[in-house]
């Protein structure tokens, strides 16, 4: 299964394809942050956002996009322009009929590292570590883009199963 | 000129169309609101609130889009689906190359009422007034869309006449 994970922001919004299954090595397909000029007026900074999504979906054609789940009780200056982006982030993926799921920070973390309290630098080195890079991703929104994307591969495999372990019980009785 | 106003939500997306000039009578063009269900995912809400945006884009040719300006200080719990609502709006707009103001809830109130504490009602019966309906639009999502158009037209108007007046200023020098 190939994800697209997106950590979204309007000054950086990180963007990171893996590829693979829960229990076999992860593959790093593409990493990259998109940056929009904080001078520039919220349409065009949101119209880029949507563009470099739209550009990766075709490219890399994903199976599902994971996307970070914005909490309102973040920095007050910056939680909406998060939001902003996540709501870019996710219509693209809806408007190619992706799945998308929503994974907290936490969540992501907790994946990756083992505790949902990590923070970016430990994050960063399990990131490098699951998917046999040479060095952590930067800037830190990369390594969290790629964090998500590993944390669905993961996560979806588990919900499968749950859910197949579910259906067996249901047809043994 | 014509201005489509959008107060964005995810349940209630307010969107009204108002044609005139400051100074000359303004024309009700259309008003609606559009509903997504809170039980359907975030995906198909967002694609759903674009596909009507973008809808009344094509069908009434505005000129500008008005969109209200989320403030982080609202009710936590709304404030996230009003901001991605709100982009989804806005990148809409951009995409189609129209101009987007943002305004605060106490700009459009003031530009109708002249109050910039004006309650639900008081909205309602102004923009009832300025537009020579016969009720007050509802639900209030659709009075607030009216209302953010009608800011626009007359805000925007105030802007042109400062800009020829600092103009003719330069001129007389």
């Amino acid at each position: 299964m190939r994800v697209l994970g997106i950590d979204p922001g309007l000054t950086r919004c990180g963007l990171g394809v893996v590829e693979g299954a829960a229990g076999r090595p992860l593959r790093l397909v593409a990493v990259d942050v998109v940056r929009t000029p904080p001078g520039d007026d919220i349409g065009a900074r949101l119209l880029a956002i949507e563009r470099a999504v739209e550009a990766w979906l075709r490219e890399h054609q994903p199976d599902a996009v994971a996307v970070e789940r914005v909490f309102s009780q973040h920095n007050v200056r910056t939680v909406m322009g998060t939001a902003q982006a996540s709501a870019v982030a996710i219509t693209c993926a809806a408007r190619a009929g992706l799945p998308v799921a929503l994974h907290t920070p936490s969540e992501m973390k907790a994946a990756v590292t083992g505790s949902g309290r990590a923070d970016k630098a430990q994050v960063g080195a399990m990131v490098t570590r699951i998917l046999r890079l040479d060095a952590p991703p930067k800037p830190a929104d990369a390594a969290d883009a790629l964090g998500l994307a590993i944390c669905h591969v993961w996560r979806g495999a588990a919900t499968a199963r749950i859910a197949a372990a579910v259906a067996l019980a249901g047809a043994g009785r």
